[in-house]
């Protein structure tokens, strides 16, 4: 049931009062990018501005027509462009605020998602020459076609680095950038040859405003193999996976590197006057958004989970030691906190795979009773399965709609519903969907203690956690525990705002650590999820029946999934 | 790919003209009833008419307001008789045919469906005192609220007559009589005592066209363990199974059974009144409705297959030996041909199948499409459907969405949809869903094959068989043998109106046996459809997959369904 925080004084320690001082956030998710202008002092929003990606996700054709295979996923990197040059210069003049106020700003993005530029900077799907290839455009975190590389660069990774493997939770996910890469190396060699940086596209969007070439510590510990001790894999490593990678990290990976709350740079000339801003404006080093959005949950300590439930799940946690988690997608040094270690799970389709219900499986039935009613159908879906009981629809689900990222990393894996009678009804599979991502996160929680990482507190960010509460009463059930709920809907961006900063520093009147940016600019809901002692009980069976389901399909009891999915390919 | 047939001649091997002499067909499905008038010499059909039930299945509330629980399934006897009343005059007057001219009628009637009836011949349900009870209501051959009594029915049978077990494929199914029987024993007692008679609801409707109390042999055959040698069980068996049935096969089944193709009696003057119909005109035993329509579908000798797709399917053929197949829902002499050994098989969702997903699955663009273009739902995804290549959704579907009747007879089973992705479309389910019914359908051949049956052809009927031509090519390369197509779409009534010719025998010009009445009345379609090589290739594969998860979850692999629903009912 919804719960009152006990104790805002404690979760949200800082002193929160205006301070007159501004940082700008730039959130590049997977829809659209948006800016946000914060006062450091309480972390409050005074002004925003969103833009949708012209194109969207490609998935199906590119610009020019040529089809996209299934499962494939890119964007286009000048949809990036286009919403800077909207959403910051919007932002900024909405607010009204006296630029020399606005002290710094940050990137956040998605990711692994990969921008490949040529000897001038120019990204190469932009060449004549290149238009047509799928693989010269930008490689979207969610693209599934290097899936058939994740096991020659898992061999090599074993074989060079076993420790770094431990780190990715002992199985590579096919989201990572070598994965990606040399899927580009093998089908696409001449977008290969023709790269002469392969950028994260959050770095390339902060380089894009600095003019200098920074990238970020935390999203190449993340997703590419760095370590803070060694660097990146030595040259055997690549070797190994193909030839043609030799001298990959020294050579397209190049770039001075820099941690979290760092400054990649100042705002260069150009960019402030499109902007309105200073010149010099310090810009903080980039990261990934999921990873962004555990500050601007308000997590200044390590132990407590985020749980970011967009279109995709994140569970990411900051901890004193550094464990082998099975099925973490990465863990590396100063990932989330300074002087932590950051640890990133996830689950690949979360709101992506309500959305995929309500246009797939809506029935006309209930589009009209919700027009009837001036609500949306997802409110009615939620009403009509808040009605019902745990187990009362006798379905069970496994959340691998677009494969399973943790703890199985396996793209090739599919969903699963299980239960259905010539009784089921529409809102009881919605239901089923939502109780299923709830146990995938549990799957995720369960390893994390088995590996000796005690989960101390469980904070909730992203679009659905406001907007379904019948969703958040259902993790509060199925993970036996209290969920607390971020008052940002725009975590990343915060988090970003924060990072930005800590960058700015003492010298512009900011802070001097992350830690204190968090404490003084994040903010709890008031109310909050605990468990309903009779739903757990339903669900610690349901979760055992899950659990089962997830290691039959997932651990080898029987690889249907996968001998569907070469069917598919093959015939 | 659809194919000529090679020669209809041997199929309708029948010298085929005009008589001039007719048989009513009276065919009693599960949501509406029927009368065909019928030529006995080419089965060319005069008239025809048809009344929907006005209370269709009661599945979830009594016309009192009574709630129904979850899985129970009533009818209205009193529809029945509306039907009656309402169809066969409306299908003689329309014809404009000398009553002279109409020698015999027979009906044919789902099972197994009961009623029960009071010492004065009343359903119960008509008395005040049982109008709140369900189990007074016409029990309904899909009626699953007697699944919990399966059990002890089944081992009452093995521990008194093991052999009678095997004819039933050695696991009982809970939609038989006496397994319905113990539940209204057990939870309606009084219902049981008040009970005088009780009837299957063909028996009753040709005892209200007769006024004689005459049963049809193959029914009690297939559903209530008769058999000819020994009748009914001793009453060692039902008192095993509860004391209070002692003498049940005695008195409350009590009636002279006879073989089908003989006569029940001759109509009563009051109903030859009502229909415009001669005194004393022939009505024949009554027979199940899957079992008449394999006369309909033209099969007079054994091991040929009667494939029924409606709204359940049926797999029905005489073969001259007695084997236990596994999964068969019952074997029993002159079931369906005279001299022969009749087995049923069956799958409990077909057309109900296809019909909940367009009720509770279709998206509204598809709707608009569809309405768009001017063609049904069902048109446009079947042409949808028709654009995919067998393994291209990469999906896998179990066809238990009402349980499986054969060959694990257990309606605990449930639907699993297996292999879905955010790419999964509407189109892609539908196909799953298809090749799930073929799926189900092969595993029944293999059952009766592994038992020493060989299968030598296959005659669909239905409506769907028409209608749908991709449900009837997947059912050719997933069964890899050519499928015939009964011309008549209502095949159950021509067999009614075939038993009614034989029943009316030669000295009334009809025919003498009722091989000869099938031969003469029955016609294939001049089309097949024929195993596409590339096809069947591929849905070996799936098929094995099929089989794989059939046994997993149907064979105690995995009994995850089973649990669900004691969850679902206790929590």
């Amino acid at each position: 049931m919804a719960s009152k925080e006990g104790d805002d004084e404690m979760s949200n320690p800082g002193e929160k009062t205006e301070k007159d001082l501004y940082t700008l956030g730039l959130d590049f998710g997977t829809l659209s990018g948006r800016a946000i202008l914060v006062d450091i002092g309480n972390g409050s929003v005074v002004s925003e501005a969103v833009m949708d990606y012209p194109h969207a996700v490609m998935d199906s054709v590119l610009p020019c027509g040529t089809p996209i295979p299934r499962g494939w996923a890119f964007q286009h990197p000048g949809d990036y462009l286009e919403v800077l040059d909207y959403v910051v210069p919007e932002a900024v003049k909405n607010s009204g605020i006296d630029p020399a106020k606005i002290i710094g700003m940050a990137v956040d993005f998605t990711g692994c998602t990969l921008v490949t530029l040529d000897k001038e900077g120019t990204p190469l799907c932009f060449l004549p020459e290149f238009e047509a290839e799928p693989l010269s455009w930008v490689i979207h975190w969610k693209h599934h076609g290097a899936a058939p590389y994740r096991g020659e660069v898992q061999a090599a990774l074993e074989a060079c680095d076993p420790g770094m493997l431990r780190r990715h939770g002992g199985t590579l996910s096919d989201e990572g950038m070598m994965v990606k890469i040399l899927q580009v190396v093998r089908e696409a060699p001449d977008v290969y040859d023709a790269a002469d940086l392969i950028m994260e596209a959050g770095d390339w969007v902060t380089m894009k405003l600095t003019g200098d070439l920074v990238r970020s510590q935390a999203m190449a510990g993340f997703k590419a193999f760095w370590q803070e001790e060694k660097g990146y894999p030595d040259n055997d490593f690549y070797c190994r996976i193909d030839p043609r990678l030799k001298d990959y990290a020294t050579t397209k990976l190049r770039g001075e590197l820099r941690m979290i709350g760092e400054r990649a740079g100042g705002l260069c000339p150009e960019m402030a006057e499109k902007f309105g801003l200073l010149p010099g404006t310090p810009v903080a080093v980039a990261h990934y958004d999921g990873h962004a959005a555990l500050l601007g949950a308000g997590i200044s300590e390590p132990g407590v989970v985020m749980l970011t439930l967009g279109t995709s799940g994140g569970f990411i946690l900051a901890h004193e030691e550094a464990h082998a988690v099975q099925g973490t997608t990465g863990m590396t040094e100063n990932g989330d906190l300074p002087g932590f270690y950051g640890y990133a799970s996830g689950q690949s389709a979360v709101g992506d795979g309500f959305a995929w219900f309500v246009k797939n499986m809506l029935p006309e039935r209930l589009l009209l009773e919700a027009e009837d009613r001036g609500i949306t159908v997802q409110e009615l879906l939620s009403e009509r399965a808040a009605g019902l009981k745990p187990g009362e629809s006798g379905l069970l689900a496994l959340d691998w709609l677009s494969g399973n990222r943790s703890v199985l990393a396996d793209s090739n894996l599919s969903c699963v519903m299980l239960g259905m009678t010539l009784q089921t009804k529409p809102e009881e599979i919605y239901r089923a969907l939502l109780e299923s991502v709830a146990f995938g996160t549990r799957r995720i929680r369960d390893s994390y203690e088995r590996a000796g990482i005690a989960v101390k507190g469980i904070h909730a960010v992203g679009g659905i956690v406001k907007k379904n509460p019948l969703l958040m009463q259902i993790y509060a059930d199925v993970l036996n525990c209290h969920i607390s709920i971020c008052k940002s809907t725009q975590a990343a961006a915060l988090g970003a705002a924060m990072f930005a900063a800590a960058a700015a520093g003492e010298e512009k009147g900011s802070y001097s650590t992350i830690t204190e940016a968090i404490d003084r600019m994040s903010e709890l809901e008031p109310y909050g999820y605990d468990p309903i002692t009779e739903n757990a009980a339903v669900y610690q069976k349901l979760y055992e029946e899950f659990e089962q389901l997830h290691d039959y399909f997932g651990c080898g009891g029987n690889d249907v999934m996968k001998r569907l999915r070469d069917i598919q390919r093959t015939g």
